[in-house]
């Protein structure tokens, strides 16, 4: 079989992923057309995923997919907006159509669960490399920052940490064997963006982010634009039943202040506000919180009150520990 | 020298491109906030370079720079819309701090040109792919598609056209030795979108889009999108001093017809339309009637009356015909 060209790729796997009424123009034209309602702003943010940087290669072509979009749907969760557009560059070698077809499905996959529409891209040859821009959109003044944590307020973070750094390594290691060890390749496979908990928080956190590069190191960053500090208790980090099942207490709490990829929010809101939070039928996750904003700069650990130090800093990819 | 950080490198080069009061959060959260006003419509378009398919290795960094953003204002020109904001996506081998100075102020003067805010992005380590996302503004109702050319209306180009694709030429050539030659390298190296055409063609051409894989291969996707034929009158093209100069008359037809990379707009509009906007003051760049839409299917090149057949297609980045 012919491999399909440039075009019809883009008509054959990307033509008809979403569809939505406020899509005015959709792939086809040298742009797209949307149409941002009334009293909402527009969230825009973009993420890159490269093979052997931010995914192993070997990872299952439709996890690729779901991922590229994940991880920007996460971060319009972070913000409080409700996911609308997205556009999707793709760079691949070569016009692999079983390939595509895969990462199509998982992209789409996701995109239907929060009616996202695809509305334009462009596919090059090239190194495989993944760039995703998602558009959302918030009600004017309502939208999360980072820069709003203050004294006394609680940090909380939802759902479990640890779990796709952990997956990632059981990935590695050809996991499989265990239920557990499924479960949290999973977890790294398949993110589950928090857009319901992000705009639940919209009216009630002082400051939100999502979990990327590892908890301690994205609330440094949630401090350090809040001007402000936090404590951490480790003995209160919300732990996932796999990652206990199969890791040691160091190991998982390792996993849980440094592992990457997580995707879920952490987010600082006062404490009477997180208690009406939780009186709230159906929080769409669980919420857990860790610790707390005082005065200052930085982010501490705390066992039993005491500061403990940790061998491995956040992600930076261009810092001394990064990936090849 | 200690190599920045992938957040320094942000910091540093990219924080500070461009400024409107309508980023309501710009840089430094895990997403912008914007605001479109009432009566205006989100216009997006995203594009790729890689080094050695979009742009030879060793072109220099603020030219790199250039170029990614125009190739997306132009597909906002060819839109009718008002470029607004932007995204940029990085990926490099290293933090070469040379580099990135040049290719941000590469970025950043095109972006000033047009009033253009970079609202996020980020930067990975890998393989050299450039991807930007541009966002822009157009009014209800009246943006331009590809999908409006009617039997009868004029085929329009702006500006000269092969100059960018000679320029290439000449660049890997090792140009420099004439005025002339320099004069094509530019063309290929900072393409100028052709923003305020655009915006005078919204009200008046009939179908636009730009020319970024050559006219022919550009004007085909054009017809195919509005169920039409078009005729092209070879000896009318719009053809620069420069290239007459450096280039023999068959070679000169051949750079306009199949050369890409020029960025001008291709229109169609009914002649009375088209003798008004040439009759309106200050048209930004000429405009030259180099054919005409007719019912059937496909482009046809004709001298003196008489078809012509062309030696080669565009582009097509999984095409037989593709660069590696």
């Amino acid at each position: 079989m012919q491999s399909p060209g440039e075009f019809e790729i883009i008509d054959r796997y990307f033509r008809d992923i979403g569809h939505r009424a406020d899509v005015l123009l959709g792939v086809g034209d040298d742009a797209a057309v949307l149409e941002v309602p009334p009293g909402e702003c527009l969230v825009a943010t973009v993420d890159t995923l490269i093979e052997d940087v931010h995914f192993p290669s070997g990872l299952a072509a439709a996890d690729v997919g779901w991922r590229s979009l994940a991880v920007n749907l996460s971060d319009l969760a972070a913000m409080g907006a409700r996911p609308a557009w997205t556009t999707l560059s793709l760079s691949l070698p070569r016009a692999d159509t079983g390939w595509l077809a895969g990462f199509a499905a998982g992209f789409a996959q996701l995109a239907e669960t929060w009616g996202v529409a695809l509305v334009g891209g462009d596919t090059v040859r090239g190194p495989l490399v993944v760039t995703v821009q998602a558009m959302g959109l918030v009600e004017r003044e309502q939208w999360l920052t980072r820069s709003g944590a203050r004294p006394g307020h609680l940090v909380v973070v939802s759902g479990t940490l640890g779990d796709a750094a952990a997956g990632l390594a059981a990935w590695r290691g050809g996991a499989g064997a265990s239920q557990c060890e499924r479960t949290l390749v999973e977890r790294f496979t398949r993110p589950a963006p928090r857009i319901e908990l992000g705009r639940r928080l919209r009216t009630c956190a002082s400051a939100a982010m999502d979990v990327s590069d590892g908890l301690v190191a994205d609330l440094e960053k949630l401090c350090a634009a809040s001007a402000c500090a936090a404590d951490i208790d480790v003995g209160s980090l919300p732990l996932s039943e796999a990652l206990r099942t199969v890791h040691p207490v160091d190991r998982r709490e390792l996993y849980a202040l440094t592992g990457g990829d997580d995707y879920e929010l952490v987010f600082t809101i006062a404490e009477e506000s997180f208690a009406a939070l939780c009186a709230q039928q159906g929080l769409p996750v669980a919420c857990t919180p860790i610790g707390r904003v005082r005065r200052g700069r930085g982010v501490v650990c705390r066992r039993h009150g005491e500061a403990i130090s940790l061998p491995v800093a956040g992600y930076d990819h261009f810092g001394a520990g990064a990936a090849g």
